[in-house]
């Protein structure tokens, strides 16, 4: 029986410590860096710019349709870089498990990041685990940090500062599944919904959207907060705004229901798969065109642009045709949402 | 009162995330990269080769005499680069906080890494805040990951390929002091001891040594599972063993009684401060010398050497003139000593 579940012996950085690291994280995270298992990962460079960013992933429940932590862990750091211009590389990946989870599912879960990492094209290359006692946390957090290489011309992509009147808005599909897909599987376990989280690694997506055009001023992948913190976030100091059609946001109805049920709105709610691009309004179409070829941006679409208008602030222009204004998250609505 | 401690909503990614982010991350952190607050932090890098670490910090409590959880997250990542022969430039800071945790108590762990990383010559570029319920992490986790830029000539050292029967091992003083002044901490609150914690950032020191040998071939920082666990893992596999002195091994008297105490051996308790050279014969006393002008190498000595004996194993040649072989901790001391 305690053969099966994690024991605090195995934080120990001891003999349970080393069999944990190769039963389990080198076997499946297999690569020539990790298996070294020295201090530090050491990595060969060719380029002078790199991108590294850093997550801590506390998702509740730790599997939920449409992926695992684990899944999240790897996507939410390579989807990071990738909005900043970067081709993701490396990855650290760091536990912290509380005594007493299962080995099993533990395994499920490091199984996962490295099917995912492989399908986005990166290594983890090195690692840690902390175990605490029983009740000092949730079953499981992980820590992903992750190293990408950036080439020199899209080194302004993060900061927005070419972003000017005209340009275009553009997201890749659905928003708010991945929220009311953790909402369900957290409240309502026998409440069947077909609501499925949209978690997945966007790399290659980002790629296929830079191999057509070299007017995107901006990305950004609208995780917590929804599209809503994003769009407020870009636009807050400048002299220049932004404008939504509310009737172009594609919200699926099993998610628009649910959200309307508990009092959500989904422009608030979180992605895990979606990412926000500002483009020059000459290159929006082939930048949409490009996005629809790939599995990850089937549903994308303009959605609004920026304007001369009411400067440093977001509005949304309703179905009905009134306007609001899109401020940020203001409380929180869903703890733990990633 | 609610003001005066962590909300839900500071890990919301919404507006209590931005304003806890401007007042306590970036103020004390502030440096140009950070402020940006890009999705990632955009790196010059001048080497075609880094090294990249992670750890995530659990310590309870996470205030203890001579340090706090903020600077053993600095500290540690810090040293886990300068072993492998990097100069540590750049660390992430990823903090998971209980609901309800102290601001007071988060600015001053901030204030620390803050001030540890300025003394180390870092710079905090990326970081991630997420709450969850209360009850659901014990206060504060925080994990670093960082990078170092590595010189060539220093690549061989992190594997300890080039170890050969002859070489000293070196410490750069006493052992226990960390695993103990935590223990002290957690279970005898109102017994006074002057056990402190040994955490310190070891790169300065580390450059000290590189700088007056090119003969160094390994070094390892000894924190969990002690200097035991480290003796044993180098020499797993090879065909060499090692020797160690027992009485060339500084243990303070206060360590060694609470060690006798509760059953400990100093051996397998955790040091955060405390680093194991092996180093060319003709280099052992200048590279001691050089350590000793370090305010943490004041204690330096050989403890022992690399013999053609008992291969594959680490023997301690004890102060009463016997030997016993040197294995890896088995189970768990001390769970959360780091």
């Amino acid at each position: 029986m305690e053969d099966n579940n994690i024991l605090l012996g195995h934080g120990s950085g001891g003999k349970l410590s080393h069999n944990l690291i190769k039963d389990i994280f080198v076997k499946y995270f297999d690569n020539p860096v990790l298996r070294n298992q020295t201090d530090s990962a050491i990595l060969e460079i060719d380029q002078s710019n790199i991108a590294f960013t850093t997550d801590s992933f506390v998702v509740d429940p730790i599997f939920f349709p449409g992926g695992n932590i684990g899944k999240i862990a790897v996507c939410g750091t390579v989807n990071d870089l990738s909005v900043s211009g970067a081709t993701p590389k490396y990855l650290s990946a760091s536990f912290i498990i509380e005594e007493g989870f299962s080995l099993k599912e533990l395994e499920s879960i490091v199984k996962t990041m490295a099917d995912e990492a492989k399908k986005a094209g990166v290594l983890i290359v090195t690692g840690d685990t902390k175990v605490v006692n029983k009740g000092q946390c949730d079953k499981l957090f992980i820590n992903t940090s992750g190293i990408g290489f950036l080439d020199e011309k899209y080194k302004k992509i993060s900061s927005g500062e070419n972003i000017k009147v005209g340009d275009k808005i553009i997201i890749n599909g659905s928003i708010g599944d991945h929220g009311m897909a953790i909402m369900a599987a957290r409240n309502f376990e026998n409440f069947k919904t077909e609501i499925k989280s949209d978690c997945t690694c966007l790399n290659h997506l980002i790629k296929d959207i830079l191999k057509v055009s070299d007017k995107v001023k901006f990305m950004r992948d609208a995780t917590r907060g929804g599209i809503a913190t994003i769009l407020s976030e870009i636009i807050e100091d400048k002299n220049i705004g932004i404008e939504i059609e509310e009737s172009s946001v594609l919200v699926h109805q099993n998610v628009r229901g649910m959200c309307e049920l508990l009092g959500f709105d989904p422009f608030y709610v979180a992605n895990e798969g979606k990412i926000l691009l500002i483009v020059a309004p000459g290159d929006a179409d082939k930048v949409v065109k490009a996005m629809k070829q790939n599995e990850f941006g089937k549903d994308s679409s303009v959605i609004g642009e920026i304007v001369d208008l009411h400067h440093g602030k977001a509005i949304l222009k309703t179905e009905i045709g009134g306007k609001r204004i899109i401020d940020m998250l203001a409380g929180e609505q869903l703890p733990r949402i990633c």
